[in-house]
C-alpha cells in the first residue's frame, strides 16, 4: 500500500501547508502529556502497540518517568529523533506552547486531543485561533483539537483515543465522521458486519483541516475504494462539491449520513417557494446532484459503503433476479424491492425452462424464485439456480439470500467445502451477484473464519437495510453516468443594472425584467388614468384584465383590485375607475394600473422560483402553482447550476403529474418545452449572482407547449432604500 | 408456568374439538419415522434431548432398531404409554394411515412435519383434506402440514424440525408464523438481541389449525406477553379481528409483519374509490382499527415485540426526554422523532437547572441531552441526568443512550457496579425508561451476562429501528384506548327492498336510495319531455342544471348532456332540448333528463366512497373529491364499521387538509357535521351488507357544516338482470 498523496495545495492555498502524509502516514508518533490517569492515553497507547505499527513510539511526560509500562521522555527535545507527528493530549493552556516545541524540533503534523476550545464559548475559541494562526505560519498540520484522532487501518497506525474493539478488520472503506462518539458505533458496526476499515477519523473542532481536507486525502489513497460521511453540517459547500466530484470521476463512491432533517433553517420565506424549499430537500436534491449517496441511518452508511466496497462501485442496472430458500423470505424482498424502485423482471422462457430442472417440482419457478426447504437436502440448489438466474438477459444483477455460518457445525470440512463451493458461483456468475442474509445479526467469529478461508463474497446485513443498499449502489451508477455525461447547465445570463437593483420588485418591474432577458411573459402595459388603460386595451386586444399595481399590496383580488375578462373600452374604464376607487387611501405610494391581455383559464400553472439557500447557494424550485402549491405542498428541487434534463427529470417526479399528463380534458404538456423555460428562468436568476435572494414566478402558465409568466416577484439581497429591512 | 387454555370451542363449533393443551403442552412425545437418513428427524430429536424436557420422548420406526442412537419401537401400539402427541414425518401416503393408527392408540394430538400436501398442488390438496376430514372426525388436534413443529420456550418443549440456535433464550414474545424458513431467522435475530421467546410456530399448511387458533392460545398464555407475527395472508378476518380484541382488551400486544405491500389485488374498480383503495391501505387501516402493530421488516417485528415485552405493554404518550453521550446520536435521534411523530418537549427550568449541575460547563442542556465524552471519566453522568429528565413533568417517558458491553474489560467487577448501579438508576425513574443502543449489533455473551447479573432493562437495538419501536409502543397505547373507549360504530342501517336490487344504480336511482335513508342529496326531478322540465324548474327555483339520464352514459359532460346555471324557463327548455339533441341515437335505453337545483362552486367537493375488500369487506374511503381526486391520489381509509371520531380522525389525515381549514378565501369545512354525514353514509353502505359492491358519492359538496351529495353511484353484487356480468 503506497497511496499517492495530494495536498490541495494547488487549490486552496490556505491549505497549502498541509502535509497530509506526515499526519496520517507517521513512521514514528510522539504522544505528548502521555499519563496513567488519563484514559485517552491509556487508550492511544494500546491501540498503537495493539497494532502492526512498525514505526517508534515515544511517550513524553514532564514529570514522570514510566507511563503505560514504559519509559518517558521530559521533552520532545530529548527525543532520539524528530517524530512525524505529536499526539498532544496535554492540558488547554499548554497546548500551544507544546505545538510550539514541537515546531522548534522539526514536527511537520499534530493531532490535538485535548479539548476547551471553540467548543466551550468565546474564550476558548480566540485560543483555537491562535493555534491555527501559529500552525498555519509554521508549516504545522493540525487534525483537531478536541478530535479522537485516526485510525489508519490500512498501514497499521492507530494514533486513537478511544478503545478500538478488536479485531480491527482491515478493508477500502475510509469514514470521516463530525462526530467523536459515534465513532466508536462505526466501528462496532462495521466490525459486526465484517466490513473492512481502510481509514477512519472524528474531526473534531476543524480548526486547520476539515472534511473536505480528508476525502481528498481518501480519494486519493489507494486503500481507499468508499468513502463514508457522518456529517452535522457541511462547512464549505463549494469544496464539498469540487470533492466529490473528484471521487465521482474517481469511481469512489461516497455515501452521506447526513443529519438535521427536522430542523427548519433560516431562509427568505417569499412567497411560496420559501416554504417549499426545506433545508432538507436541498441538501437531498445537492447531494444527488453531486453524486453524493445520501442515507438515513448509521446502519444504512455502513451496509452500503460495506456493499459498494465489495462490488467496487455500484450496481448496472435496477433489475434484479433473487435465489431464496424462502417464500416468506422472497415476499419480502419483492415488498423492500418495490419501495425502492427496483425492478423484478419476469424470468425467460429459457431461465424458467433450466430453473424447472433443478428446483423440486412443487416449488414455483418465479422471481424471485423460492428454491424451497429442499436445500436442506441438497445444498447444491441454490447455487445452481443462482448461475441460472444471473444469465438470464433481463437481469441487471443478481440477489443470493444466504449467509455465513454462526456456530461450527457438525462437520465443519462440509461447510468448508459448501461455502467455497457456493463463493466460487457467487464470483463467476454473467452479471454482479449480491449476496444478502435475512436478518441484520452480527457476522460470528466463525463466520468471518469460513468467509476468509473459502473467499466468500461479502455479505450485506438483513434484507431491511440490504435493500436499501442495493438500491443507493444502483442509483450512484445512475447519477454517475449521468453527472459525468453531457447535461451542462446553460451560462449564467450576467445582467447589467443602471445601480444596484434593491428591496422588491413586484409584477411590473420582475415581469419587465424576466421578458427582457428572454422569459415568456404575458404582454403588460402600466398606465396611469382611465384613458391610458382603454388606450392600452385596444393596443393589446380585447378582453383584457386590469389590476391594481402598487408597493405593499398584499393579495390584490381580496380588494377589489383585478377585473377580468373585460371586452370593451365601456368595460375597461369602469373597470379601471373601480380600482382606482378600492385603492384610494389604501396605499401612500403612487397607484398605477396594469393592462394585460385576459388569458383563458385553459393553461396548467405552473410556479417555478429561485431562492437562496444559506448553505448551497440559490435553489430551484418547480411545483404546481396557483391553487395547486398550498394543497400539494410538492416542489422539485435542485441547486444551481443545473442542465436541462436534470429539469425534465425534476418536473416529472411532481407528484401532481397526472395534471401534466393532461387530466380533465386537458392538453398535456410539452415537458420539454417547459423545461427549456425553466432552464431560462434558472440561468437569469444564475447570472443574477450574489444580489439574488429570491424570484418566483407564479403562475407559469403552461398549454401544451406554450408557457407564459403571469405574475412575478423579485427580491434582491440589498434592502429597500429608504424602508428598514424587516427580514 | 401453568397457563389456562382456552380452546375455541365456543365460538367455532368447527374447532371444538382442538386440543390445545396436547397439542402444545404434551408430556410425552413420539417421533413416528424418526429416521438418521433425514435432517428433520435428527433435528427434532436433538432440539427435544437439548431443553429440559421432563416428559417422555419415544422414537418410532417401522424397521429400524436404533435410530439417532437410541432404541426405537415398531410402531405406537409397542410404546409403554398413550402419547399425548405423535410428531408424524412418513412419507406423504403414509400420513393418514399413521393418524389412523394414532387415533386407534388413543392419542389427541399430531404435528405433521411431512410436506406434499396443498402446497405442491390439487392432488395433494385431496390428500389433505381427507386427512382433515379423519382428525376432525376423530378429535385430534393436527398442526401442519408442511409445518416445522413447534417451540414451547417457557415449558421447555421443543418438538420443532429445524435447528434451533443455542441458547434459547426464554422470555414472553409468542411468535406465529406463516413461513417456515423464516421462523430460523426470527429465532437468529430475538437471540441476538437477547429478546425471549414464550413460544413460537411455523403453521405450514394450516390445513386444521390456523394462526388464529394458536393466537388465541397465546392470549391465554400466561407466559406471552407479546404475540408477534409473520403473516403471509389472514384466513379468517372475523376471527382475526375477533382474536386481537381479545388480545388488546387482555393487554397483550400484537405485532405483525403482513407481507404483500406491493402486490394488487381483484377489487371491484368503480370510479375512484376502486383505484383509492390499495390493498396495503386497506390492511393498515384494519391493522390500526383493531390495535395491531403492523411493522415494515422482521427487525421491527422482533424489536417492537422485544421493547413492548420489556416495557408490558405500550407508553404513556409522545413526549419523550433523551440521554445521550454524543451530541452526534443526539441529532440522529431528534431526525427519527419527528420522522415518526414523536415529541421532544423543551425541558423545564427545574430540569435544566438541576442538568446543569451535573453535567460539565460547556455542554448545552437541552433534549436530546449529551452529557458529553466526560462519561469517560465520570460514569455516573448518564444516570444522573436520567433520573433529572425523567422527573420533568413534560415527559411522558426517557430515553437512555446506552448499551450493554461487548467484551470484558479491564476491570470486570467495576463493570458489574456501575451496570448495577446505572439498573437500578433506570427501573426506578419517575416515568418509563427505555434503553436505546446506537447501532443495532448483537448483544454478546458477555453483554447477555452482565445484563443477567445485573438485572439491567432490555436494550433495544440501535437508533434506527429502536425508535421506531418506541413510536409502535406509543401508537399501540393510543389505540388500545381509543378501541377500548367509547367511539360506537352507529348501528348499519338495513334497507328493504321490492326484489333484490342488481347492476348499478347512476345518479337518479342512488341519490334517492341515499336521500330516502337520511343523506342529504341535491333535490333532483326526472323528466321525460321538455315540458316537465320547465315544470320541475319551477318548482325547485332558478337557477338549475339540467343533465341527461340514461343507463350506459359515461361523462355526460364530454357529450353535451350538461346546462348549468340555467335562469329562465327559456334556459331550460334550450338547454332540455339541446340535451335531447345530444342524446338521440348515444343509446338504446329510454332517456330521461334530471333538473336540479344550480350550486355554487363554492363548496369544497369531497369524495366517499365504500367498496368491498375481498378480505377486509366494505370499506370506507374518504378524500377530496373532484377535480382533487386525480391530482392528490389521497384517501383516508376504514374497514367498516367505524365510529365517527375514527372518521374526524381519518378526515383531519388527508394530505389536502389545507382546503379543509379554509384556503384561497373559503369558510372553513365543519369537520365534525362532514363526519356526520360520512358515519350517516357508512352506516347505509354497511347496512346494505352483501348486497353491496360500492357505492360513491363523488362530489359530496362541503360549505361549512353543510353538506350535499351532488352525483352518487351504487354498484350491487347482483349482476344486471338481463346484461351480461363483464365485471
Amino acid at each position: 500500500m503506497n497511496p499517492t498523496v495530494t495536498t490541495s495545495t494547488a487549490t486552496d492555498p490556505a491549505l497549502g501547508d498541509l502535509d497530509l502524509r506526515a499526519l496520517f502516514e507517521p513512521r514514528s508518533i510522539a504522544l505528548i502529556g502521555a499519563t496513567d490517569k488519563s484514559p485517552w492515553s491509556l487508550n492511544t497507547f494500546q491501540n498503537i502497540r495493539g497494532s502492526n505499527f512498525g514505526g517508534s513510539l515515544y511517550l513524553v511526560n514532564r514529570s514522570t518517568d514510566v507511563v503505560h509500562g514504559e519509559r518517558t521522555y521530559r521533552s520532545l527535545a530529548d527525543l532520539p529523533e524528530v517524530v512525524d507527528l505529536v499526539f498532544v493530549m496535554v492540558p488547554t493552556t499548554a497546548v500551544l506552547p507544546t505545538l510550539q516545541d514541537a515546531v522548534t524540533c522539526g514536527v511537520r503534523a499534530a493531532v490535538i486531543l485535548t479539548s476547551g476550545f471553540g467548543e466551550t464559548g468565546p474564550e476558548g475559541k480566540a485560543l483555537e485561533d491562535e493555534i491555527v494562526r501559529f500552525s498555519r505560519s509554521s508549516g504545522l498540520t493540525v487534525l483537531g483539537p478536541n478530535g479522537n484522532g485516526f485510525i489508519n487501518a490500512s498501514a497499521g497506525i492507530t494514533p486513537y483515543g478511544l478503545p478500538i474493539g478488536r479485531p480491527l478488520i482491515t478493508g477500502s472503506v475510509g469514514f470521516v465522521l463530525q462526530s467523536g462518539a459515534l465513532a466508536s458505533s462505526v466501528l462496532q458496526f462495521a466490525q459486526s458486519r465484517n466490513i473492512g476499515t481502510s481509514f477512519l477519523t472524528a474531526m473534531g473542532n476543524e480548526s486547520m483541516m476539515s472534511v473536505t481536507d480528508v476525502m481528498n486525502y481518501l480519494v486519493d489513497d489507494d486503500a481507499t475504494s468508499v468513502i463514508a460521511l457522518f456529517l452535522e453540517s457541511v462547512r464549505d459547500p463549494d469544496e464539498f462539491r469540487r470533492v466529490a466530484r473528484r471521487a465521482l470521476e474517481a469511481g469512489k463512491p461516497v455515501v452521506a449520513l447526513k443529519i438535521g432533517r427536522s430542523a427548519l433553517g433560516a431562509r427568505a420565506a417569499l412567497a411560496h417557494t420559501g416554504a417549499l424549499v426545506g433545508d432538507n430537500a436541498v441538501i437531498d436534491a445537492a447531494f444527488e446532484q453531486m453524486g453524493v449517496v445520501r442515507v438515513r441511518s448509521l446502519e444504512d452508511l455502513i451496509l452500503t459503503a460495506g456493499l459498494m466496497a465489495g462490488l467496487g462501485g455500484g450496481l448496472p442496472g435496477p433489475r434484479l433476479g433473487v435465489v431464496t430458500p424462502s417464500g416468506g423470505a422472497s415476499e419480502i424482498i419483492a415488498d423492500r424491492a418495490e419501495d425502492e424502485g427496483l425492478v423484478l423482471p419476469t424470468f425467460g422462457a429459457d431461465t424458467t425452462r433450466e430453473l424447472q430442472a433443478i428446483v423440486p417440482a412443487f416449488a414455483t419457478v418465479q422471481n424471485p424464485l423460492d428454491v424451497t426447504g429442499y436445500v436442506v437436502i441438497d445444498r447444491t440448489l441454490m447455487r445452481r439456480s443462482l448461475e441460472v438466474v444471473a444469465r438470464d438477459p433481463e437481469v441487471d444483477f443478481a440477489v443470493l439470500l444466504s449467509e455465513l455460518p454462526r456456530v461450527p457445525g457438525n462437520d465443519p470440512e462440509l461447510t468448508l467445502t459448501a461455502y467455497g463451493d457456493s463463493a466460487r458461483s457467487v464470483r463467476g456468475t454473467a452479471v454482479p451477484t449480491v449476496v444478502l442474509s435475512t436478518v441484520l445479526t452480527d457476522v460470528t467469529e466463525y463466520g468471518r473464519e469460513v468467509a476468509q478461508r473459502t473467499n466468500f463474497p461479502h455479505v450485506v446485513g438483513g434484507i431491511e437495510h440490504g435493500i436499501s443498499a442495493i438500491a443507493n449502489a444502483v442509483r450512484w451508477e445512475e447519477v454517475r453516468r449521468r453527472a459525468l455525461g453531457a447535461d451542462a447547465a446553460p451560462e449564467p445570463r450576467p445582467s447589467v443594472f443602471d445601480g444596484e437593483p434593491s428591496g422588491m420588485w413586484t409584477e411590473y418591474e420582475a415581469g419587465r425584467f424576466l421578458a427582457s432577458h428572454g422569459v415568456p411573459v404575458v404582454p403588460t402595459e402600466r398606465v396611469s388614468t382611465v384613458a391610458e388603460a382603454v388606450a392600452a386595451a385596444e393596443a393589446l386586444g380585447y378582453p383584457v384584465v386590469v389590476k391594481a399595481s402598487a408597493d405593499g399590496l398584499g393579495h390584490k383580488s381580496d380588494i377589489g383590485g383585478v377585473k377580468l375578462n373585460l371586452r370593451t373600452p365601456e368595460e375597461v374604464s369602469d373597470a379601471a375607475r373601480s380600482v382606482f376607487d378600492a385603492l384610494s387611501g389604501r396605499t401612500t405610494t403612487p397607484v398605477a394600473l396594469l393592462v394585460q391581455p385576459h388569458r383563458s383559464q385553459d393553461g396548467l400553472e405552473m410556479l417555478v422560483g429561485v431562492v437562496r439557500d444559506p448553505v448551497w447557494g440559490l435553489t430551484l424550485a418547480v411545483g404546481l402553482g396557483g391553487v395547486w402549491v398550498e394543497i400539494l405542498d410538492d416542489a422539485a428541487i435542485r441547486v444551481l447550476p443545473v442542465g436541462r434534463r436534470e429539469i425534465v427529470r425534476a418536473i416529472e417526479s411532481l407528484r401532481g403529474t397526472a395534471l401534466l399528463r393532461g387530466a380533465r380534458g386537458r392538453a398535456p404538456v410539452d415537458v420539454e418545452a417547459l423545461a427549456l423555460v425553466v432552464e431560462r428562468i434558472a440561468a437569469v436568476a444564475h447570472g443574477l449572482g450574489d444580489r439574488l435572494q429570491a424570484l418566483e414566478i407564479n403562475p407559469l402558465s403552461v398549454t401544451g407547449g406554450e408557457c407564459e409568466a403571469l405574475d412575478a416577484l423579485i427580491t434582491w439581497t440589498l434592502p429597500n432604500p429608504g424602508t428598514e429591512n424587516t427580514l
